[in-house]
């Protein structure tokens, strides 16, 4: 696993034009998003979306305004490369396996705001986690911000970016993971499920919740105990809470 | 327990004029703070200085330019109302155990990071602490932005802003309650800690921690399980873990 050490960065690196882009890709750069100008199109945008799309790399359409504000010689394209790397969910599995260790894996289900996900990446890498698996869109940026409130476990923790997290939790049953939603009205309480089997726990947002699609594929409602009734708790507490109770579980 | 509806207001609540913060002082609302000129004062400022400190309720002291800043007619001095009304910790405590509870409080010392602390007030009132234990400085505002961050929590739960945290917990003490510090550090972990019985947990700063003299009146340093070596938790995160243990042991 990479680790990168300057994380204190403020402005985004980006890379422009068509050639720059495709170059970075292919040399396997992380990059958070494609930025594509909106209108008229020529060939070679349209080859280097299919290549953005083929490598699950976030595209967002742009006014061309937008990309001048970004530099000149932009091409119509200008991509924000990524303070992580990301990883495949395929290749965290293999590699757990391998090693004789039980999967721990953290879905990040539209959780948009920075803090929350940055302090989740905190608990989840403390915790030993093996990854977490965030959506394309809907998600937090992973940029200084979301590292700075990780304390760096963002540099650490392996992030995997899901095209679909449908499909991702349907694989990640195939591969013998034990799904698990944390919902304030789950049915049975965390700490009476066994945590030390091969586990895939989905977060929602706090205003959302999670999807009813990807609440469908999960094994387990679970939540967690709350001695006087309120909404919720905030949600990287939530996931503070339930990896606790794993660790307590695993050691 | 008072119980307040809107927490969304932005711009805090100002009392101009000594008569004005003594009135509202007499009448027992709750002050967050009392800016005072700097330089010269009168008798009148002086009693004022007086009674404030005999209620507790912070000083700063500030130059005429700020003062006018907030409005005209200030003499001097403006006191800003605070949204949660404070309360006393032996009430708290006397109250608990009259209610055959066993006392729950968290002290939170030096937390200064808003978010971190409304984050911790929601999940303490979920938890059903008694109280919030927090010192008159190097403590977060307790603001529209921290009311946000604790999901209106901070309406609900008692905060108790004690003059020296030292004596405070001497005195929790000799109230029959026992007190855990977390700390990474620590020698037991939590859930080897019998938490049904009376307890005042302290949550130190992300940055330096709990003071050292506070530290000496710790009855147990506790520490959380960690799976992977990393600095540490974020502090709301802890306090979540820290009271899933408690709620799982009182059940």
């Amino acid at each position: 696993m990479k680790r990168h050490s300057s994380f204190h960065k403020e402005k985004p690196i980006l890379i422009k034009g068509i050639h720059a882009i495709e170059e970075a890709i292919g040399s396997g750069k992380s990059l958070e998003k494609i930025f594509i100008q909106k209108g008229d199109r020529n060939e070679k945008i349209s080859s280097l979306i299919k290549t953005a799309n083929q490598n699950e790399i976030p595209l967002q359409y742009v006014p061309v305004e937008k990309l001048n504000k970004l530099g000149a010689a932009h091409q119509g394209v200008a991509a924000v490369v990524s303070p992580v790397s990301f990883f495949k969910t395929e290749d965290i599995i293999a590699q757990a396996y391998e090693r004789g260790e039980d999967p721990l894996l953290i879905i990040c289900d539209g959780i948009t705001d920075v803090r929350n996900f940055g302090a989740i990446a905190r608990t989840a890498y403390a915790a030993a986690a093996h990854a977490l698996i965030i959506p394309q869109t809907e998600t937090a940026s992973i940029n200084s911000e979301a590292v700075k409130a990780s304390a760096g476990a963002l540099m650490n923790i392996p992030v995997c970016r899901e095209k679909n997290l449908n499909l991702t939790v349907k694989n990640l049953r195939l591969n013998g993971i034990q799904i698990l939603a944390a919902m304030a009205s789950g049915s049975k309480f965390i700490f009476d499920c066994d945590l030390k089997i091969p586990i895939a726990i989905i977060l929602g947002s706090e205003g959302k919740g999670i999807s009813n699609e990807l609440l469908k594929h999960a094994d387990e409602i679970v939540k967690l105990p709350m001695a006087n009734a309120f909404n919720s708790y905030n949600v990287s507490v939530a996931a503070g809470m339930i990896l606790y109770e794993v660790m307590k579980q695993r050691m």
